[in-house]
């Protein structure tokens, strides 16, 4: 299931450097769960009486291979790019919003601003090709790949030298994190029309019909929603794409933004530093990470189950269980935010609790 | 479904004060509600995209009475006490572990401690009655009403007149954080035993059967379950427990934090300060408290959904959906403290988010 070289036809360099981020990927180390579980046990609480608050800390604790944690030092990498297929209609609002929340996310009024404020997270705004650049001084990342994706109705979204640039710019961004010390990373999207793209890359991923996997996004009605369905039908049926070959799926269904959150997932496991997902668009980013290199998985923790049609099935095909559910569907890495609360409550847990013996507390009765 | 003050036996000023705090407790007015959402459609995403977050910051400037909230000032009330039917040995862990978990409380290393630190919550640990009463130096509040309640498969666990007290208690708390500028309040507790009564009052006051109200507590096997189940039987048995007086249900088969628990939802909701459950025990404190005054189950915020047996039925009477499920048992007030932060990213995303106007973000097309 690694990277289909064939596929690729892009520049040797390029290739050798994601070959080789994806064979520096480690599965993280089942004794360090266990021994993080060990000393949760000691801490006065019924044993695994804090549930999954647990399994975080254990999963944390093993993906950073410490079993001294300290408080994470979070960042949120929200990535945003245009889309072709925006002009087939399959949005309730226009394209020029994708550049505008660019905009408002440097100004600091969007809710992922808000919410990044709450955790302390280092909000990172990337521009991965939205359709008009912006202005050097907006305090917007420039990685653009282009100035929006081809529409995936006519032919592939991107080359696959185009996803392959992609990812190794968010691998970049996520290494430059790792070495600047950021232990926990969230990631998040904007792109009008990203929510096609992204039910596309599931159903070729995976196989689900596209009416599962196809949802209202922002909020389209029952005849945006028919068409929406229609232009994934023949984005699939041009585009033929083949899931053996993981990347060029990528390329052909996905978006700049989507292969850049893929591109941070795989070098923050690399880095050993934990991601949280999103939602529905930057799930598909994680599966499309996944089947690049499986071992990706361990490091991903799934913050919300979105109100979006086919987030359920985007989840089961990560295997990974979403910590709440409280109907959100903004992406922005909204939800993500709101995780990193439980990663630091799990790690406060493990750092800050006294053991039975230091506090002098009894321990379940000898008489069962 | 007021107060029956024919079951009052206690002094006549009690009786007063009581009847007084339940008169004074407003329902909420929904008019704040809708102009709060108004508020928060102006906001740069899509309409209701922030789902239950959104519900949680109408509920909170309702429940404030404020269109301009600012970020809560936050307290969690940690009530402990003893249960006479602990002597059952319904428990996994000895009677005397309630005391040593409140000086662990007082001392900081408990789970709640770390997660009051994390939201940056005051922690108010009250003693209401543990049987071996603290040292005044231990810097837990005292309130005691007695020694631990009695055995309520003999007899009431306890008498009309001390429920009073512990309401009163409770409320006079509470009085005393609304007075500090407390915002927002959590609620949690401790006491060996008390899953026993907490299920006893939710059969009480529902009539779900007690198998189906009944769960491990603390971690209990098959055979102290089997135990318990019929130890509720007994204590509903003898103490024919009738609904339609609230207050004597909650004497014969609560306890001294329960009750006091009660009382602190009571004065909160008269002071229009919001209320965040825990888990099962503090739900069936909340169940108690909006049978005395249904008024009181507006200003209420359920937590999480734990992994007591029962817990959902709790829910339901209370008409509260969760905002998570880790699969917690703790108690303490550990699931209150984590979803205040919940609370608090919805209070910023209403204080701080631009509005489609103020950030030059275009609203959906009008092409629909």
């Amino acid at each position: 299931m690694f990277i289909s070289f064939s596929a690729m036809a892009g520049g040797e360099s390029q290739m050798k450097e994601l070959e080789a981020l994806v064979s520096s990927i480690r599965p993280i180390e089942g004794e360090l769960i266990k021994k993080t579980q060990e000393r949760l046990d000691r801490k006065t609480k019924p044993m695994r009486s804090l549930g999954r608050l647990e399994d975080l800390a254990c999963r944390y604790c093993a993906a950073r291979a410490t079993l001294e944690p300290t408080l994470p030092k979070k960042a949120l990498v929200v990535m945003a790019a245009d889309h072709g297929v925006a002009s087939e209609g399959v949005s309730a609002y226009p394209q020029e919003v994708t550049r505008q929340m660019l905009l408002n996310f440097a100004h600091g009024g969007a809710a992922i601003n808000a919410l990044a404020r709450q955790v302390s997270a280092e909000l990172v705004v990337v521009d991965m090709g939205v359709v008009e650049a912006l202005p050097a001084s907006a305090g917007v990342r420039a990685c653009r790949i282009g100035a929006g994706t081809q529409n995936m109705t006519r032919g592939p979204a991107m080359s696959v030298p185009q996803a392959k640039q992609a990812i190794l710019a968010g691998a970049g961004i996520a290494r430059e994190l790792a070495d600047g010390g950021f232990s926990l990373m969230g990631i998040g999207e904007m792109g009008i029309a990203n929510t096609t793209a992204a039910s596309a890359l599931l159903v070729a991923y995976t196989g689900v019909p596209i009416t599962e996997a196809t949802g209202r996004g922002t909020g389209i009605d029952d005849a945006i929603l028919a068409r929406k369905v229609q232009v994934i039908e023949r984005a699939i049926a041009v585009n033929r794409p083949d899931r053996a070959k993981p990347l060029e799926v990528l390329a052909k269904l996905g978006g700049f933004e989507i292969a850049g959150l893929a591109g941070v997932i795989l070098s923050a496991a690399a880095g050993r530093v934990p991601v949280i997902i999103d939602g529905f668009i930057s799930g598909a980013a994680a599966l499309a990470a996944i089947k690049i290199a499986p071992a990706a998985r361990d490091y991903l923790v799934a913050s919300h189950r979105s109100a979006e049609n086919g987030h359920g099935l985007l989840l089961e095909a990560l295997e990974l269980q979403p910590l709440f559910d409280l109907n959100l569907r903004l992406g922005e890495g909204s939800g993500a935010a709101l995780a990193m609360n439980f990663v630091d409550a799990a790690i406060r847990i493990l750092a800050e609790m006294a053991t039975f013996e230091s506090a002098g507390v009894s321990d379940k009765t000898a008489s069962k």
